[in-house]
């Protein structure tokens, strides 16, 4: 039972309920579209045919995180937040895309997207592919200006393709200025790459790249604070592919990359960015099909549950 | 896209969706214990802990159908029917079920039926395990007195044990004179069987019993009109155990026996319950984590499908 | 190990090795895109954008199907041919499909496939999703003029929407002219339609459709009868659509359907087409990510392997 | 439960457990070498190296069946038989097989085969690959004579190879007069060949092969009348490939083969040997990593409380 | 080959088996009731109905356990122990349980544990769910007084709630004075929490908390040694819940908690515990159907086998 | 795409494509066995019966690593290699083994293994199990005298048995001169022991062994030094153990050891091997039937493609 100042007021969807029953909307949130007080709507996006590279399958990703979700407590032990009483959560739903066309799908993002922040109601995305970032952060520019963005990958996803694809959102929101090239971090890059100079081309986009290496140099702490140094007090986006996270803890991915973090490192990641001035959020690539007993989804719904722990501490000037 | 006259006033739900997205209630019908003007709710029952006999995890089962729901379109070709237009359903969400406790929760299903059908809203329960057929029996059986029982089953369930649990709800049922002897039939029985005289002892008991033996030799056209002649046109409860199917069809179930019903041998008996006066029905004993591909959970959610159907020919006078 | 006068020259392929071992071609046939005495090639085509409904994940068919056909022994028993020594039997490869853009993939399909029927090679398709068939389709009518279809399917897939998706493609191809109106057959269809006059719609398009119902009640040599009556000796394309057969035997596929053909069935309707003049065959909605123990993926190649041997037999006028 | 007038001394076993309790020997008999009173012994041959054609895995089949074979009741009601009181039947637990040297393993499971028989306890095998076939036919005819053998199976398994392997274990039967030329029969033989000749071959080499073709066409009465036909009162061996099965009712297993039998009609089947002289009994095949949900080794725990039947009868003289 | 003075004197257990073959009995120890000379008892407790909160399904967890303790060998190389030689190990089998009846469940183990532990046999017990360590430290408590308790696992299990299951055996051990208020520690809590002071609440009723984050700080070592500092030389039992590890090592459990501790982690905490004077041992939560490639039951087959390393080194007096 | 100098000019196999089209070879290398100018060869030898212990499958490891190696991009960014381009690299594609003789299996491999590094290209094997290191010792050690050898491996596999299996390459290697005694090297020893003295009695034998007890206390740097210290200049062959790596991040394997290496370290490990004299790799043990999500192959694939990247920088002296 997730108590909560602002209770889903509808009873069907179990709110007394325990996590094996009732409607799996986010952690028991209203299902609405209606926008009024709603300080944060969970957007589902599942939108795969991005996903150029490897393995389809995310579309299914909002539901599992949304089934795996209501097993989460309401406070956060850690940030000290209890989310859903500083804030009125609201589940938004899934927008309607196009897996046949993805300019549709991008257009029909971008519309939703902005109609829900325009009413001043901030989103947390849930995906889907990564091409789904090029559209969130279109919507969240117009609003906002350019980025900051805190990137957590596996990959660069700043590839020079002529496309909006799975590995490209970052290089059109670098191309198009909907990312602050001063303010715009990566963490967590690794695997092998297709051409020797994709670091060096993606710092020259725009990207500061700390690769995996280097994290695990540097240890939690200190990324933590290269991140702070670098976006400062700049509106920020964060998008956190789960492929950052070694296949270990998050197999359930369409593009798997050995040799990641583990889910305590991003659990402390995640929480460092307390005290960001952080206007959207997505986590994108969970792939149901390839996971096991729900544990990808289930860390994915963790991590939702801190980006909310973080906008409830944004509002409470904490 | 389901269409229907009584649409979901809710576009979170995803009306406008395709199967993979949006909030997964059954048939995209709306999530409400407002039974004003509801027709038929779907209600499921999640409690898993009457499975004494061997694997337990059906109380995932009512999540899995409303998700395997998404997909099935609205119109009956076969019984002609669009059930979703002439009857207003309703998804009521899950029954409070208590796994360490049998008992209250057999009482919260009692209350909480009784309830629902005293407002005159037919009830289609999804379960768990087949114990919850015995509170079930015992609130409609308050409204229309003893009933006639179609049971479809690989298994008895008229074990004279001392309990409730999921192989005894028909002994209960008819020791407690919630089952009209003159007008119960089994359907399916088969398997290895405890003692030599467990037909005979089921039929001493009241049941009408066709083994699965019988049901191959008299064919589908001979089993329905057995059916018909044995419970005429009293008020009619229907059981549907999954496992009654073979397990190449329907995995996923608690207690799987071989030898079964094809999936196409289930529909047509079910759809030979057409011109019964069905006041009930519930399908149990489907268990996720042993199916693969929701092989079984797409099948018992088509089947609910079909309940709809007949509960809309019935409407119809058809 | 497959015996074949057209044995594959090429060691590293393994046709000394058992089906564990070595590179899966299809049937250790070379993998070559010289067509060059090249009589039937076989096609991979791994495009799931156009599963707007349901499930993605075909992508990953061809590769699957290939894998699984190394335990195929080289000669048909029942329709005694031994499609490896009557023709030269090569493996394509894949077509290069881009998931973000069904057009340009429907270009590059007909591109290819025009390309290699221009050669005089015969194509076996292997999908991906059922919006493959479209292109398939225009690129064999060009060749061949409107085509005779045998189509064996759950779903009609003659949806009257605007865009190519894998419920659209015999739309398209009547609404387009590349399928002759008085010689298409829809086989297997089967469970509940969005609209009631959904089967009547397919006919007033030009179909004719034998639901499971009919199917069932007909029997195999009456359906084969059904079809040699109402293609008569024209030019035949056969579309099979692995959701024809029963989710038990084929349950690794995008939209699933219950009550469908066993394997053996189809194994027989298939053989059955001995004696059609047969130019092109596609097998699509091989889904393995939902499969359990390859049992889809190995009933596939059994049923292009059953293709192979139709072909051997037109080519020896059996 | 498993009642039984011969029950488990030996608490720890749980023969009053249900089946998802206690330490798991076949239908919880005690595990025991001494053989004194034993009338039948349930024997693990847990070797799968001869599975030289396609996957390995067998070698988890006895200890999966047993497993599954705790949910089956003691009472055969389509026999009227109860083995467990009939007969006394042990669980010798599994031999020591050797996966790095067939040739070994072969004279191990004669030695110890031969030890057993020659207690006048007659032996239930569970494989283990097809190839320990070879050394149990030749266990028994040093007892019975050439052997009258009645073989279910996809696969002829007469391969003219040189060594032992699971494709040859009825060639080399043949080949040293274990088996009586007059009196094999092979049941439900289908799939693509090697050789246009497969069948005639094994014909030759004195199989009287029943195609699954003749089978279906036939149905099960006729192919039990063939058999009792063909083996009359003879000392009968029966082999029982769990892949003469329909893939979708038994996956798990090493070589399978699609178009089988359902399970019904092969319990319809085993049942149909009634009245034979039947002196021993392999199941092999079943490969639980290719299984689901056990669905595999359920059926065969099945079938081997059917083999234990039709023993129990045999000494009934019924 | 599990080496050992006390060899099992049953061949039919397959001592001189491996892995994959014989009756799996943990170690291959006996299966007996007989309880003279056994110095540390192996008991199975298959009870999940105390799963309130999410997935049920560990009543399967006692049978996985003892199979993947079949490749365990004899000698624990970091502790210099080897138990089967220092001890009489036995594996007393499964507790008779009833998953409709929590009550009757609790005294049944009360009265079961009680009557081993009575004979001077020590306990290690397999779960089972988590509520079983209510009556396991009723029953030690009885002999041995308010217990010092060692608690590994990602929930504090000391909710207030007014009846046994699985959040609450430590509550009420707390309540009813089983558990010595001045020597139970936690180790390895985290996750969310139903309220703000829930680890307050905790240390209130008597818990020494040490959080994830605070064990992840202050490393493995500094953990052994607050552990031996709060418990001392009083009689130690420790109850060890799957959960504690992390869903990637650990994913096969009921209610998984991301973030938590690498198998090699929990090997060490558990050898640091050298030196305590255990008496009493629970690995509870393990649940096979959401396990993969049993990782999760190797890995609680290994603790055990730490658990009894710990009581051969104490018998040695090391 | 993996641009490479040395490009597969058959286009069938898919040079343009994605990871989940196109034939798989190892990262879309000629499949061939003209060795001519061929610098390094991938070899498969899916050889499982060597895995006496515990489970069978990994005959289908070679598969399933080449199918994983698609989606790995050509430049290796830490090691600063492109090995596709500095070798030219082939896929040889697979030995044949016999599953039913490791006698014959053995020399098979040594016959061509000798063959391929006569002709100068240097091997890369992927297993199979780890009995294949025996005959691949002494086809290198033929050619290059006593090799020094780096050995990750969880399990000694030093037993002094009298027959080759997957638990002894090393005692033959080490018995039969095969290996210098003075340059061998075993990282990563876990686990519980046969005998007290398991570790002692390698080292007597003349193994260096660095238990995952030292190497957690050491880090990976002083591990790498170690190696380096102790093979010196020598010629060098690596053999990796999969199971080297915990199952958490490698669960696809035969016989899992918990505690080991996260994938990280083996990719740092493996990269300091950097400098190395190294003549020949083997990669063994990967079972796919036990993988979930291809998550160790993956693992597996990346860690060959490190293999490679040893092998450019020695070409390239750097």
């Amino acid at each position: 039972m997730n108590n909560s100042t602002h209770s889903n007021p509808n009873p069907a969807f179990g709110a007394h309920l325990m996590a094996y029953a009732g409607i799996p909307t986010f952690m028991r949130r209203p299902a609405s579209r209606d926008l009024e007080d709603i300080d944060v709507a969970i957007v589902g996006i599942p939108f795969d045919s991005g996903a150029a590279s490897w393995r389809s399958g995310t579309r299914f990703g909002p539901r599992k995180i949304r089934e795996n979700s209501l097993q989460i407590w309401g406070h956060n032990r850690v940030l000290k937040a209890s989310p859903l009483e500083t804030l009125n959560v609201g589940d938004y739903g899934d927008i309607a895309v196009d897996p046949t066309n993805i300019n549709t799908t991008v257009d029909q993002i971008v519309a939703e997207v902005s109609a829900i922040i325009a009413a001043d109601t901030q989103v947390i995305s849930l995906g889907g592919d990564h091409s789904i970032t090029y559209p969130l952060l279109k919507a969240h520019a117009a609003k906002y200006g350019p980025l900051a963005v805190v990137h957590f990958d596996s990959h660069t996803d700043t590839y020079r393709f002529d496309h909006v694809q799975h590995a490209t959102p970052f290089y059109f929101g670098l191309a198009e200025g909907l990312i602050d090239k001063e303010a715009y971090i990566q963490v967590g890059i690794r695997g092998p790459v297709e051409e020797p100079n994709e670091i060096e081309d993606a710092e020259a986009q725009g990207a500061r790249v700390l690769t995996i290496e280097q994290c695990f140099d540097m240890g939690v702490p200190a990324i933590i604070e290269a991140i702070h140094a670098h976006v400062g007090n700049r509106p920020v986006y964060v998008s956190l592919d789960i492929d950052a996270i070694d296949p270990a803890y998050a197999p359930g991915t369409g593009t798997p990359e050995v040799g990641g973090f583990t889910s305590y490192q991003m659990l402390q990641l995640v929480r460092g960015l307390r005290g960001l001035n952080t206007v959207g959020f997505d986590l994108v690539e969970v792939s149901p099909a390839y996971d096991h007993g729900d544990v990808t989804s289930i860390l994915a719904a963790n991590l939702v549950f801190e980006f909310l722990s973080l906008l409830a501490l944004q509002r409470e000037g904490a």
